[in-house]
């Protein structure tokens, strides 16, 4: 593993914050939107926020392989994994994030859950520079 | 459909061009990467070009469903569709762009390939506007 290319792409993970995330819809098909990461561990792990009732809870309930992809002019970083939904209430306040209130009663909203997206494959392209690996 | 966001969305596919690729690797994961829209049909159909050796070409013969994300702090645009490899001549011809010449010796190299997808669902969030549907 490059390491220096590895510390750069966490970077760019808590830099851009606004990524691609992609999980599997009831037909098979690959479904993206444009999500906003809640924390980050390296390139680990990924944490986003969203709805218990959102059509990507339901999504992950039934199929838990998702994607997560930063992407600019100068580059693409991308990741492979496993999601899970994690509605433990210590987890939930430590996750929440400010413009959460514009979705959610608060951290004890039963409808808001935390994301946990669990890197298997990586993918960086950054600076010239192409990485694939596994982790 | 609401004819006003899906022009808009088109008018989003020809202005960034760039965008998240998704297709579904040999393990069933989710794999995206950013990529160049070549030409594009309203929100019909997306073209790309690529390599008939690459991971994209083999990921799409063994399986053809497919997510275009167009993505901002804006907007969020996303396409699940279907996806097909075409290498007839004149199609590559008509679909090469200026740039290609890096990765492909011209529009008659063998290993160049044009990759067309074709939207099934859309999900649209436009100026605060959200709609989904199939064509």
């Amino acid at each position: 593993m490059d390491k220096e290319l590895t510390k750069k792409a966490a970077e760019i993970i808590l830099k851009q914050r606004d990524c691609v995330l992609t999980l599997i819809d009831k037909d098979g098909y690959p479904s993206s939107s444009v999500l906003t990461v809640s924390h980050a561990d390296g390139i680990k792990s990924i944490i986003f926020c969203g709805g218990l009732g959102s059509n990507k809870a339901k999504r992950i309930e039934n199929c838990n392989r998702a994607c997560v992809c930063f992407g600019s002019e100068s580059y693409s970083v991308s990741f492979s994994g496993d999601i899970e939904i994690l509605t433990d209430p210590d987890v939930k306040k430590e996750m929440w994030y400010e413009g959460l209130e514009h979705h959610f009663k608060g951290h004890d909203d039963p409808d808001y859950c935390v994301m946990k997206f669990t890197t298997k494959r990586y993918s960086l392209f950054i600076d010239w520079i192409e990485e694939k690996g596994g982790l």
